[in-house]
């Protein structure tokens, strides 16, 4: 667990204390910094110690070949793993003769502080060497959300008792080790032999650039630093470079009083068609552009975008400190995955760590795109248009598939389908429609009909033309047979709910789009009985239900299925799918994730108030969250049935996902997904949010415990900000032209000025008890486990308490 | 097509009048000739030129990693694959300074002839050098059915015009290279690094001995070869070896008229736990006594073998001389795969050749066990005790799986799982049933209670375990969720019919033997309540059935999924597995092979006749037979219900699958299952026999084109002749007590020494047309392909017609 006491709630801030190495790894992730394009994890200055070092550029990636015991067709063939690239970020430190590492000597002092509003990663330091010198040293990091190039850290030391000799080496590491220790978990990386082969290298003044490529995937990368070193006169500066290794080092023998002060710029460039002097001068002018602004230029500007980015996106949650911490910290982490992507995907981990080997899945859109239609919308259309760039590559897998439009993949970096595993992957295909639900939910949030047309039409068409092509007709109805739902314990049944519902709304979408765009339709060739199939497909679609127990089902004859023997299932055991094999799993009424709730949430107009209810309390009983991906939807639905205490638990449950380290797996990165469900367990589910394109509607609800939740969202070129309170809830239209909206059901016009004020219904009467849990797997009640005090500060003369490296005994279950 | 001109049919075995190398690699497998313990590809004795080098001994396997691009539990980790283990069969000649290859200087004559009563391959040449001497070459070779680790050639050469030095080489060689070229099918076997590692050379005296081991399966193997030699005077003998390399060099000048005779036995031994000394002591014995009885004993007691086996199983067809040939080659071939295994398995490929690396399936009991069993009893025994003597390896699978009883491997050679691939492997648990199937018709077959007692009862209760734990009950119907069926073109579905009416006589046949050996039941730990639960879920089990189409259902939804779009696949998109991936196939009606139709025929007893009317006409249209498992089974379904011309056509495609070479991949070995289907298709098929336990049926038919067919088969310690003409069967008791019998459900007493005729009933009326087969899949019309007259002989002055190597234009959809 993260949330120990080595931590401190915070309001606008990840502070950390004391430094266990125990937890290392997970504070790596945790205190990554990124732009969308470039990212570093929260790897020491010092370089060491480390668990995973990290340095990522968005979609450069190394290929690597995909073994299959048994091939057969269609199977991808080659994968693709974010690469860990040049190292700017390591600057070692030299006392006298001995060197400096926390695990040696004694660290009096560590506070590590990530700042959600200046964007920066502070971390002051003071330490004792064996020899007995005592030291200061503070750095303060960035990943210029403005410069998307560039990163940049101010460094300073000093003595505190007397004269002492500093060497300061400030590098920039081609090939680096990348993981101090090898595990063995599925959800991690690949080993894969990811090595650089340099290519150039430039040194200037305080100044080198080094180029290198990848060996199979044919992208080069261009890295380099800049320095800005102030120091007394007794000091040197030398700067060498070797084809791995740039290094400035700076001397100085220092009294207390005075300080050594360094400010490095780096900056990085990659292409996969750029020459080695385009990149290299291309980096080069990066750091000019760096050094001109300096320290100062980037700071304001860092603030400058965050400032905006929180007046269009803040939550503010009274009465629970840790809550209203995590849920910042997971909007600013899901800022920085997407702020600058620019037309790249947004990874499951963003560029935190080397998990899932750096590749997007459907969440970015279902999850991380909610978030960003109504908090920074920019994100969504950047990594739809990516999307949009892939289609050449989706459609010639639907072709591969004997499909028509396009099959976009379970997994990629680049757009090849680079999934190992087909029945939880190709097999998902309800990817398409999510990517078309995020292009619906974009376009009716923003009204930018530029995008709708230039990249929107087509993504609804090929999705659409897909359906048509996977499902079939069937005595009236419209079938979509041996796909696999969003719950991975499932899979290749048919009709599932999810995925049926769905696709039902990509078809109906496709059709109202093409009638909206008639020249985009004539140029993609649609045809009119192509729409006609849409429509009747989309209107005969199977929802199976189970009349014996009343209740949907997640898909054909699931409800049939022995369930899960949770009794007998020990603790240990979860999550599942590393005790027990697929074949168990898939057969049995276990719910790996939310699949059909998730099908309450984003299709609840297609479902009455009694069936959510009774589908919730059936499924519950069902549902063991081995998956990230879970308990925000869990959240958003017991919201809207009713049950409010349950709704608190799973909103933090999503939101404390990484700070506490709850799927045990934080130090391969972040979250991003889970991290988003935090705004979604508020948004949409304490406020019970819904956007079904026509009209955003509102049916807000505190759970016991909180005072007060308020949040700002963007919407069609206005700022909303709604505030809950116990008896009512208030809208004000901050910026932006009137707009109606709902409050339970009832249509709420808001002018700007003037804040609407309306009183929330009574709890509903005759609610069944709250739904019970597989054993062991009902969330923590968030009652009994909240921290609302503030611990009194830093524990002084603490030092590190354990080595990191390996998975520790913190990690029981690796 | 290997039936070309270069064969002619004939009754007791398969002759080849010319040499086509662009069927080399085919002919390796036709002419392979083995005793189920050694087996010996059909190469070359001079070495060259093969395209698949093959020497075998069953179970002698090494092991290789299974690599997942994405892992997950329970998926085994090592793979198994049969090795080519030092090759004894290699004698190279030298005339004068040219080297005897076919490939070089003029093939004058090719005779080569597998004798299927006398067991030896032999082979008559005539070749020109290019420097123009003429020689003749004869060769003859056989694995012993008799002593099981011997081989033995006797080889011949003369010069035909002038004097003629001649240097024979016969060898011994390990780690020689495996195949002429690569090829890429997943059906083939997978390149490993097999290399032998060399533990001790001996020599004697025209005898050399080699003993390998393999890297990581930890098996030892000794391979020895000792010679006869009778040359003239002017001749010379060396002996050499190294540790690869056992070489005993004869040189003669030769005058027409003399000769240079070889006669060359080879013995084999391997162990995983004897000594270096222990085996190759074990092979100078074996040599020691092929020496002492000569070639002469050898051959003698080879023919008796045969004799007696011909006399327990002969098929005679009269009217088709191709499907009389075919038939007994089969025969044949299952017995060269059976005789001597021993408690080890019967691979898929016998020994023939490296295709599925040597692994056995569920085919070794479900179609090579229904010959073995009414042909060569002893055979059956043997793979079950080999079964039987898995269960720790079985029984810790059913555990990792969350299962209990035993879970048998779906491919392996030692016992573990080795399959890559779960949804057509691990999910097949059918396998489990058929091996009870096995145990329950061969014990009802022979009596053989002793065999019941001491193997018998501990598989069938360890399966029965098995089920009863994969299904359960749910409101009084037993379901079996999530498995695969024999139709690997479907994957984890619901209740699949097949594996639900196996596992019902699986439970059934557990809980009637625990009564009849309460002493077993005992130390097995069966309790009452078990057998109860065994009882009630026989008795509710699922059999889907569709009462809108009035068929049963392969599984359940499976008559509601899209019809595969047989019009627009192309005849080069067969088998379908190489062109499409398993979602699109997985998803659709469509059947590779036999699965209800299979259950049609093992379960006959649980369908009414109008039941499999309907059901093989519904199913006819949806099965493409891209599985060698499937035309026999057809044809035995066809026979029954009516269509005697379709039941023909599928037996000559069973038949002549590897004579065809049909799939096309026979270059990897035959396959077993397919050649034990033309029994199946003649005597289950034609001859109408059925055996649910307590009787034997028959409801002989003849198709037109045929005039008469006899068969005979051993039951319950006799030996029974059926014969079928046109308009009635003769059952004759050749051997053993009277037996009561069924012909067309009418009891009919037999008595030694009294064959009895009975009539054959009348074509039924109102049978519905012929069923039609997917576009482009009827099985070949036999009444238009059939090659009646025999062709008139040996083409003189041939020479071969192309090159070996790689896939040939002969074999176009590789």
């Amino acid at each position: 667990m993260i949330t120990h006491r080595s931590f401190t709630p915070e309001p606008w801030g990840l502070r950390e204390y004391e430094l266990d190495l125990s937890i290392l790894a997970q504070t790596e992730s945790l205190y990554a910094l990124s732009n969308g394009h470039l990212g570093w994890r929260g790897n020491f200055d010092g370089g060491e110690p480390f668990v995973i070092n990290g340095t990522y550029l968005n979609a450069f990636y190394e290929e690597r070949p995909l073994p299959y015991p048994e091939t057969a067709y269609g199977f991808p063939e080659a994968g693709q793993q974010l690469v860990n690239i040049t190292d700017g970020k390591i600057i070692r430190l030299l006392i006298d003769d001995e060197i400096y590492d926390v695990r040696y000597g004694q660290l009096l002092e560590h506070d590590r502080f990530l700042d959600f509003r200046a964007g920066v990663l502070e971390r002051r330091i003071k330490w004792r060497s064996p020899a007995g010198k005592a030291i200061r040293i503070s750095s303060t990091r960035m990943v210029s959300f403005a410069e998307r190039s560039v990163a940049a850290i101010v460094y300073e030391v000093e003595p505190l008792d007397e004269l002492t000799r500093f060497v300061v080496q400030s590098e920039l590491v081609a090939n680096e080790p990348v993981q101090a220790a090898a595990i063995d978990d599925p959800r991690a990386a690949t080993a894969a032999d990811s090595t650089l082969v340099p290519e150039d290298v430039w040194q200037g003044d305080r100044k080198v650039i080094l180029v290198h490529s990848t060996r199979r995937s044919g992208l080069r990368v261009a890295a380099g630093m800049d320095h800005l070193i102030e120091a007394p006169d007794r000091s040197s500066v030398a700067t060498e470079s070797s084809p791995d290794l740039g290094r400035v080092t700076a001397a100085a023998a220092l009294e207390p009083g005075s300080r050594l002060l360094i400010v490095k710029f780096v900056a990085y460039a990659w292409s996969s068609v750029r020459s080695v002097p385009a990149l290299r001068d291309q980096v080069d002018a990066a750091l000019s552009e760096a050094r001109l602004g300096g320290w100062e230029g980037l700071a304001r500007r860092q603030r400058e975008y965050l400032d905006h980015f929180w007046d269009q996106a803040d939550i503010v949650i009274d009465g629970d400190p840790e809550i209203q911490q995590a849920v910042r910290f997971g909007l600013f982490h899901v800022l920085q995955a997407a702020a600058r992507a620019e037309e790249r995907a947004i990874g499951a981990k963003g560029l935190t760590g080397p998990g899932y080997d750096g590749h997007t899945f459907w969440d970015a859109g279902t999850f991380v795109g909610q978030v960003l239609t109504y908090t920074h919308p920019g994100g969504v259309a950047s990594a739809l248009r990516w999307r949009h760039s892939t289609l050449p590559m989706a459609r010639a897998r639907a072709e591969q598939l004997g499909l028509k439009g396009a099959a976009f993949p379970w997994r990629t970096i680049h757009g090849e389908e680079a999934s190992g595993y087909w029945p939880a992957s190709t097999a998902a295909a309800h990817i398409n429609a999510d990517i078309a639900d995020d292009v619906v939910r974009y376009v009716g949030a923003t009204e930018d009909v530029e995008f709708e047309r230039d990249y929107g039409v087509e993504l609804l068409v090929e999705t659409a033309r897909l359906w048509a092509s996977v499902g079939h007709f069937q005595e009236g109805t419209f079938r979509i047979d041996g796909v696999t739902g969003p719950d991975e314990y499932s899979a290749l049944a048919d009709n599932n709910i999810y995925t049926n519902l769905m696709a039902q709304r990509n078809l109906l979408a496709a059709a109202a789009a093409v009638e909206r765009h008639p020249d985009r339709a004539a140029e993609l060739n649609v045809q009119p009985d192509e729409v006609t199939t849409w429509r009747s497909a989309a209107a005969a679609m199977v929802v199976p239900f189970d009349h014996r127990l009343g209740v949907h089902e997640q898909s054909e004859g699931f409800t049939r299925h022995q369930v899960w023997d949770f009794e007998h299932t020990t603790p240990d055991q979860y999550p599942l799918l590393l005790h027990f094999p697929y074949f168990d799993l898939y057969r049995k009424q276990v719910v790996k994730q939310a699949d059909l709730v998730l099908a309450l949430h984003l299709r609840g107009d297609a479902f009455s108030h009694e069936e959510k209810l009774k589908n919730f309390n059936y499924y519950e009983r069902l549902t063991v969250r081995d998956s990230s991906l879970s308990a925000a939807t869990q959240a958003v639905i017991a919201a809207e049935v009713g049950y409010l205490d349950l709704a608190y638990d799973y909103l933090a449950e999503a939101a404390l996902i990484d700070l506490e380290d709850l799927e045990h797996n934080v130090r391969d990165g972040l979250h991003l997904a889970a991290l988003a469900g935090g705004w979604i367990g508020v948004v949409a589910g304490l406020g019970g949010m819904r956007d079904y394109g026509s009209i955003l509607e509102f049916a807000p609800k505190l759970p016991p415990g909180l005072s007060r939740i308020a949040f700002t969202i963007v919407y069609r070129g206005r700022r909303l900000k709604v505030e809950i309170g116990r008896r009512s809830a208030t809208y004000e239209l901050l910026e932006g032209a009137p707009l109606e909206i709902r409050h339970y059901g009832q249509p709420v016009l808001l002018e700007p000025g003037s804040p609407s004020r309306r009183g929330n219904p009574a709890r509903p009467r005759g609610l069944p008890p709250r739904p019970v849990q597989p054993p062991g797997r009902a969330p923590l009640p968030r009652s009994q486990f909240r921290r609302d005090i503030v611990s009194p500060g830093p524990a002084r003369g603490s030092r590190s308490r354990s080595s990191p490296g390996g998975p520790s005994a913190a990690i029981p279950d690796r």
